[in-house]
């Protein structure tokens, strides 16, 4: 209660006179938050609540599907932690942040230099997320791992994390970014804000704090830290700037709760008070989101990750492209044309038929069925500028013939694939690899992995960097999985 | 334009099926934005028209008194980062950061640790807001040098900054974060964001940007990327959450800036974009609040100080209180009683009777018009444990008596002290020293300063400091104020 007293009177020593006076409402001691006003009180103790669950959850309680769709998360992230690292992004952060970090404490994926762990989990965030291939919770599109795991593997390197302390934190950051997303979306996507960054900071806080061992006061404090830094804004997108924002994320929630653990103070109400979190940045607020069935519903098992490195809206025709070329072992020469069936948001976002560039690649539907076609994959090096422009996959999507097509789901896709011997190969998706309804298998993302660590980490350590994260949960020491990522 | 097309693109591209399915105006392409879409457009270029004018005003643009309220926003901010250095919030973030710190590139006020610019910046940010006691802004309540002196002066240990370029930063940062201030105050405040922390990120990166010499381009990042890192929630007060959020945005702003320097992009409308900072933090936009007379109206001259370190609202009072006692020679025994009228929210807030501790006495009227006929002044020493729990003082409140009055405004007092002799001493106050209408002096400043830096730094250096930040425009590097003001 004196914190809250505090509060109130410090908000007001905080105003100048001629506010107060202009202010009215404030005046009457009414001090209204215009958005909020109507809004039905919220629920008392929301951000305790969840410090209490999670300074309380144990890896014993998690059950094996959240542990096996952990364990997924953890083997996607590295491998596009790795596979983005020496993207110009990257290179760019380092080469800014060098001369300011700390002790070289810990790894970058996919490289062999060292920065201190808030910078590293910065630049390896980063570089998880630069071909957006990374993980997504599907009801918040929040790209779960990159704040979370960014930052505890850093950790993991200062401090000694067992594997199966690792899992339990790494679930536990998801559960709580992907609730406090719950609780907010989709009005605060829709305005604008980076969902990723903006919930993933609490992420981060939650999981470093946890491997920490805050105490439930110390993880309030790290939440309301945590509140107090969202990153992000939608208007990036398309720039470097989308992926700084996992990565804020991860490096602004070890801040935060490195500052908690030597109890450095926050608010106790920092994501439900009147004017704490949800109300500033969201016009819905559904606390349920967060307090509900905790330790019984896992939105961290609800987590997906793209087959392909491109937007979802192509990806069921990229499946049926590939599905139809192996089962009938096409070569680009035998195709006489590709009909495709699609809905009106295909040709809308990705109906782009001159191209140059592999970034241009990912927004033509063309492009993407001509190299599934050949190429049998669409993963980042299907969307190279060497793809792009190689004159086989050239000459094979001018004769991709995409229409828009009543009754079409997004979800779907009907092709047809007529051979230059007159034969007409038929494939209709109902539901892309990768969809909840269709997730990918553990040797499907094997092979992606092993596609974005080609090349960066010595071919022999792509194994036994893919068995540790499988092996994740009896390791003595999680750190191992950045220790072997790194580049020779 | 490119952008634009890659920006929509990739915004569809990050969105999952179900997401898209279930958003049907995303799906015919007109991508709502709720809470912008009634509003007129924005006008184009205004992060770049701001940029612009960053990258291209001189020191010798500045008017005289621009120059002049510059030079006293840095005396008054040394005096307040130096007064707060010794707070358990800055002991307590010292030692949560000092294991992460980057090389000792800057100095602690204060203090004799040494740490790389941004926890510096960070640090030092967090020092001069603790008491509360720092510069104001009265039109939006941003405390403006904070974000941004904390920064420019760090990164002046790292790369030689003249005075003249210095003041010229800090003129730049102060006019950008309140104008940006402006542009989305009230509606901003209210619902919840500490906009010293939302707008002086803006700050920071403009001022450090300058002295890193970007150009427009990545200057309109270096604010781009500053967008995306707002900082603090008006819930966190009462907590040192509250002086984390003008440090976070001083490192926040070096971190954007220094990324811009290296070609890290963001998007080119980050502030005025239908998905970009203002639409997404405000439910007001006002832009020509940003772009409006620049080089010609100046923010950074409307800069006030706080003579009292409480509320303002018991300013008048004090004010009155010690304006009675220096011109009557008072003592705390020849006071029968101290009667007040004043405006409600004096009694509201600051009410309080039975106090213990020093913070407790900032809400007490009782005691700041007590402390202020017995020692004549409301600096941080008046606000102390010892002061509160003095015996004379402790005797003396209990014979204030303030009374409500129709007819008295926040700005007013009217203040009677009843002598044991029988006489009466009267005095109204229609505006408190440190208001618009009767700034401090600069003598008043430099006691304000003394009083602060008392005991923190050498006596002797206390004046030399002082000297140092009134000279600053012919100083060959302005480090040489950071140097001078650690502890001994």
């Amino acid at each position: 209660m004196l914190t809250d007293r505090r509060s109130l009177l410090q908000t007001a020593a905080a105003m100048p006179l001629t506010a107060l006076a202009a202010n009215a409402a404030f005046a009457e001691g009414t001090v209204a938050a215009p958005r909020a006003s109507d809004k039905p009180a919220a629920p008392k103790d929301v951000t305790r609540q969840l410090a209490h669950y999670i300074v309380t959850a144990s890896y014993d309680d998690l059950p094996a599907n959240v542990r096996r769709e952990g364990v997924r998360t953890l083997l996607n992230w590295v491998g596009v932690a790795i596979g983005g690292s020496h993207h110009q992004t990257v290179d760019i952060a380092v080469a800014a942040l060098a001369p300011f970090s700390g002790p070289a404490q810990a790894s970058l994926f996919g490289r062999r230099e060292r920065f201190d762990i808030m910078n590293a989990a910065f630049l390896n965030g980063v570089s998880s997320h630069i071909f957006d291939y990374d993980d997504t919770h599907l009801k918040t599109i929040i790209h779960p791992a990159g704040p979370v795991a960014s930052a505890i593997i850093a950790l993991s390197e200062m401090q000694q994390v067992t594997g199966k302390d690792f899992l339990n934190a790494l679930v536990l950051g998801v559960e709580t970014e992907c609730r406090i997303g719950n609780a907010v979306y989709p009005n605060h996507y829709d305005v604008g804000w980076h969902i990723t960054g903006t919930a993933g900071v609490f992420g981060s806080a939650a999981a470093v704090g946890k491997l920490l061992k805050l105490n439930e006061q110390q993880m309030v404090w790290a939440l309301g830290l945590a509140a107090s830094q969202p990153v992000g804004l939608r208007e990036s997108f398309g720039s470097m700037n989308k992926s700084f924002n996992p990565g804020r994320a991860a490096s602004n929630g070890i801040f935060a709760a490195m500052l908690a653990s030597k109890n450095f103070t926050s608010s106790n109400g920092m994501i439900e008070a009147k004017r704490g979190w949800a109300n500033a940045i969201s016009t819905k607020q559904d606390y349920s989101e967060i307090t509900g069935d905790l330790g019984k519903r896992y939105e961290a098992a609800l987590n997906t990750y793209k087959p392909f490195a491109c937007g979802i809206v192509m990806h069921p025709a990229i499946d049926a492209a590939i599905q139809l070329r192996d089962e009938n072992k096409l070569t680009a020469d035998q195709v006489e044309r590709v009909d495709l069936k699609v809905h009106p948001l295909v040709l809308e976002l990705t109906g782009k038929k001159n191209i140059h560039e592999g970034l241009e690649g990912k927004f033509s539907i063309y492009h993407a069925v001509a190299v599934a076609l050949v190429e049998g994959a669409g993963g980042e090096k299907q969307f190279s500028d060497r793809a792009v422009n190689d004159p086989v996959i050239m000459a094979l999507r001018g004769r991709v013939n995409p229409v828009v097509t009543p009754g079409i789901d997004p979800a779907q896709v009907d092709m047809t694939v007529v051979l230059k011997d007159g034969r007409q190969l038929h494939r209709t998706i109902e539901h892309a690899i990768g969809s909840v309804e269709k997730p990918m298998t553990d040797q499907q993302l094997e092979t992606k992995f092993a596609d974005l660590a080609d090349g960066i980490i010595p071919a022999a350590m792509i194994r036994r960097v893919m068995d540790a994260c499988w092996n994740v949960e009896n390791l003595t020491n999680a750190a191992e999985i950045a220790k072997m990522s790194v580049s020779a």
